[in-house]
């Protein structure tokens, strides 16, 4: 019999049963009429949970493939932008500004840390200005969650577009596109919106489209217009991923139907569970303590404890994926993700398992406090 | 009861049974031990259908987006290429040469014509040379299938790279990317690899990697070196479509199982059971009258009765999906795919669909004539 597998990464995640039902359906044409609804459905549907009115253009890509998107269609080779980077998806931006060759200044923060309205308006006023700002709203690297709504609005205010990597936020935490002034929104199939990964969008203001007119720099597939052009008949520039888009439809459906503001809510009790579970075993947070840390939850192992054999055994003794940690911090840090279609029963499960790994490696923990703090941190038990 | 539907189009194309059963299961992480020995499997498997020792690179994208990689990883602005166009796919290949600022020139055939070798020699000769040469393989727009081979020894001739679009023949028809020597072999997955659309594939030979070196545009999500040392080490650049790669390694091994001669050879008999059943009706063929045509069938209605009217028909009557034409042609050409994992009782089916509707609309057709053609020509009835 296959071993029983939980997805606690931050992404991809797990998917409800109703999308894996979606997906195997047989194959439609794009073209066609049992195709069309599905597809202004979802469409509709994405405009909702970016909270906008604006067109949300989907790609066949995965989430880098919508953000290098943004580049090519704003940028022209020598402008400058600004990237705030505080970890692995802000170097993404400055990675992807550079190939493009974009004037790339840094706003750059230790991994771990949150910027700040007050350092974006600085040091824009300092550079004189640039022409965009690209923000990471949810830094899935370190497990931060920025106050988008400030920092765009520091953004604004410096006549420059905000430009967002939402791809682990959206659907998980607020995200405000109309009301907070967000220029550009990028995010994925494969978080919180629940569906399997191969989808990214990008959402796009009217200040931004103003930009499309100026940009020199190449696109084809990942070509704004285009896609709006096409998106606008129901048509797609090129043969889409009909199956995740099929997939990606049903998905957006339950999170809508359960509505944004639980979902949200649920984030915040996960993490706080999360929270509750981890120091009760007595382990250090490397994400914020505080209910921002919607997303994902990163933690410490006790020195001397190596957090590769912790996710291998993990892995390999129960069947539970969490991710790890990049650079130096490889061998102390592990990152808990849960988004989307996550329960505090797997949740708690995996906390027990963590405990109980890190028992027999050799770690000062006593097994059986993380659950009970977790479930206690999560609410849902009754009060007697 | 939802209806029956047949999908008889250029693709996407009907995938078989077990690939919805494989693209239906839970998300597994890219990075775990779930993932590797598949991800591992569909990447020697791909080779194996290019026919090619090179590595395959794996996209998540549609096929336009590795043409687009293969214009951005090999060109650099000015530099002079040739593009031979006999239709909608090679008509692309230009728009993307020149999206990316390359000096394009064009071998322009009228569409539905036949590239030749000579040709494509004299015009390299004229030029002077040229850095690269862009080929379509099979023209889904028409139904032509290229001499391939020939073409890419007239390129390799003149000393210039041979960069061919192969998503609609890869696995229909014959193609050898290391005998014949091509440089570079572009697929998609949703054609005769019989897996959903989303994952594009783009095969490079050394001395394309040597180009690759010299290529000055800029690239991100489609760089090939970033793509290849992922791949190297098992790995991808970015968060893989999971679900899709799954899919495609059932697809590429029920694919393989059976033979890929045995699949040109059904290719071949699914195209002369077409062509007699259309040639039954009365019909001209648009699509040329040989077994080169394996791909898809290309006919015009009889004057006066409008195609895009029978393929409403055939749709809204039949549950019936089949491909119209393109430009001035769109009021008499119908294009019928027979790629992948279509039997020929579904293509007779559609044949017999195609005569009923016909002599509704008023054309000169009787009714039966076509099916009984199309099975003959197949050749499966046993001749008594």
């Amino acid at each position: 019999m296959s071993e029983k597998r939980y997805l606690l990464t931050p992404g991809p995640t797990p998917v409800p049963p109703e999308v894996l039902a979606a997906i195997s359906q047989p194959i439609i044409h794009h073209r066609g009429p049992d195709f069309k609804p599905i597809y202004e459905r979802s469409l509709t549907r994405l405009r909702e949970v970016f909270r906008t009115d604006q067109d949300v253009l989907v790609f066949g890509a995965a989430g880098t493939g919508a953000m290098e998107s943004a580049v090519a269609n704003l940028c022209s080779p020598g402008e400058r932008v600004l990237v705030v980077s505080a970890g692995h998806f802000g170097e993404r931006w400055r990675s992807i500004a550079s190939a493009y060759g974009a004037e790339v200044e840094a706003l750059e923060y230790e991994w771990g840390e949150i910027p700040s309205a007050e350092d974006v308006a600085a040091r824009l006023q300092e550079l004189g200005g640039a022409k965009a700002v690209f923000i990471t709203h949810s830094e899935t690297s370190t497990g931060v969650v920025c106050d988008l709504q400030s920092l765009a609005a520091a953004v604004s205010e410096q006549g420059a577009l905000s430009v967002v990597d939402a791809v682990s936020s959206l659907g998980a935490v607020p995200l405000e596109m109309d009301e907070w002034g967000l220029d550009v929104v990028i995010s994925g199939s494969q978080k919180a919106l629940m569906a399997p990964p191969g989808l990214a969008t990008a959402a796009v203001s009217p200040a931004a489209w103003e930009q499309v007119e100026r940009s020199t720099l190449p696109s084809f597939y990942f070509d704004w217009q285009r896609t709006r052009k096409a998106q606008e008949q129901l048509d797609s520039a090129f043969t889409p991923a009909v199956s995740l888009i099929v997939a990606l439809d049903v998905a957006l459906g339950l999170l809508l139907e359960d509505g944004l503001e639980n979902a949200f809510e649920r984030h915040v009790r996960l993490g706080r569970a999360c929270r509750a579970g981890i120091k009760a075993m007595g382990l250090e947070l490397y994400s914020p303590d505080d209910d921002s840390a919607a997303v994902l939850t990163g933690a410490l192992t006790p020195e001397g404890i190596d957090a590769v054999a912790l996710r291998l055994a993990l892995r390999d003794r129960h069947g539970i994926t969490i991710a790890g940690g990049h650079g130096e911090l490889v061998s102390r840090l592990f990152r808990i993700g849960h988004i989307g279609h996550v329960g505090i029963e797997e949740l708690a499960g995996a906390l027990v398992a963590i405990e109980e790994e890190l028992a027999v490696a050799g770690a000062d923990v006593e097994p059986g406090r993380a659950a009970p703090a977790a479930y206690e941190a999560f609410g849902t038990v009754a009060t007697a």
